[in-house]
């Protein structure tokens, strides 16, 4: 039975179509995509009592996925700069009966190191902004620029705050775009998170790739693993069987 | 009319299956992969008479496909450090009367950039070794071991001479294996190659990768796109479309 919760205007509540889960979006704001759904999927947590952070963490859609999927969480930290999508996020919690796992907290993600997280966690896993500033038609609503575009936070942020609150050997898992991947690579090892293992992400067999998963160790080894390609849509513009598993459900 | 050659001792023929090319090659030392075959047929050139560099061309595999293919290319030098090398690629060379495109030339590619190479190319094609000296069984065949093994150049070598050989704007096009994708990257962009276009190449659909295609452009704007994926064998393990029509072959 979900907890009966308040919605606020201009909100409405999504099936997560998975293990019953829901969460309250805004009409006008940014909704979770198949990217949150993936890298969800994607962070495995293979300590166990890990600490996870979830580094913008918006409507709470990773947070949610991840407390519901793994018995290895002892705590997931959800982040945000917006102090609304934190309130909206913390609906969303209560109404899974999350509380006990999930601490949602409004809190710039830059700078978040020199405080009490340094060195704090065992995981991280973030869906950060896409687009550079300077690229991409700008979106008139706010809430939606805030999470598409690098306005509060560079990738570069993201990377080298994500290393400063890992501990050694913690877990950096993150969703993007390919045509940033160089940038990723780069950055991730400047920034001592060694890049691990990489998923492709294409909608179709013959498109180009759309999405990256990708795994990085604190201090870890170079040597990287390519896993098969995971592709979302087949030839009948169905979800592949992986996809529906994903979403845990059977044709 | 294939051209009478003569045959060294422990050298066999074997027919390239395209476009009825043939290729001498050793009975107990490198024989070419589908790894050339594959930067050979990803290694476009767009240019009107572009000059070519192929650095460690071996038995000569890709200078001669990419001869044999590409009508804007005026000119192919194929360098290889083995001297009994050269001498066997150029016998493969005449062969296939293609002696007025190629010109092979045994050299150490470190350092070549300072004698008269340098900014000298259009485009750079390179199927280089690739393991680390310190990882993977030691060959007990010398040929093999400068082949496969970073003996006599290393990645960086490889990625910091094409940069100097190249004209700005000029392309790199390099085959190499996943694990090295970080490494490639970051060195291709230490090195001013900006990696503009990557596909990863798939046994099957179900299997981790096993090469990547990469192409960078010298002193070019970052943006990578990531290609659709390449799968060598269907499920009943024959060679997909894409594949055989790399070769030249309709089912």
């Amino acid at each position: 039975m979900m907890k009966h919760i308040e919605l606020g205007e201009n909100e409405r509540i999504d099936d997560l179509e998975y293990k019953e889960l829901k969460i309250i979006q805004k009409n006008d704001g940014f909704c979770f995509g198949m990217d949150s759904v993936l890298i969800a999927n994607f962070a495995e947590v293979t300590k166990k009592d890990s600490i996870v952070a979830d580094l913008g963490t918006g409507t709470g859609i990773i947070s949610i996925l991840m407390a519901a999927k793994s018995s290895k969480i002892s705590k997931i930290y959800g982040f945000d700069i917006q102090s609304e999508m934190i309130e909206m996020a913390s609906r969303s919690v209560k109404m899974n009966e999350l509380d006990d796992k999930i601490n949602l907290e409004n809190i710039d993600i830059v700078g978040m190191s020199e405080k009490k997280y340094k060195k704090f966690f065992d995981v991280v896993v973030t869906n950060p902004p896409y687009k550079k500033i300077s690229t991409g038609l700008i979106n008139e609503n706010e809430k939606k620029l805030i999470s598409r575009h690098e306005i509060k936070c560079t990738l570069e942020d993201v990377i080298s705050e994500s290393s400063k609150i890992l501990k050694d050997n913690g877990l950096f898992y993150m969703v993007h775009r390919p045509e940033r991947l160089v940038d990723i690579m780069n950055l991730m090892r400047k920034n001592k998170i060694e890049p691990k293992t990489l998923q492709i992400v294409y909608s179709h067999i013959e498109d180009k790739a759309n999405l990256i998963l990708i795994k990085g160790v604190k201090c870890g080894k170079p040597s990287l693993q390519l896993l098969k390609p995971l592709i979302v849509y087949d030839k009948t513009n169905n979800y592949t069987d992986e996809i529906l598993k994903i979403y845990d459900k059977k044709r």
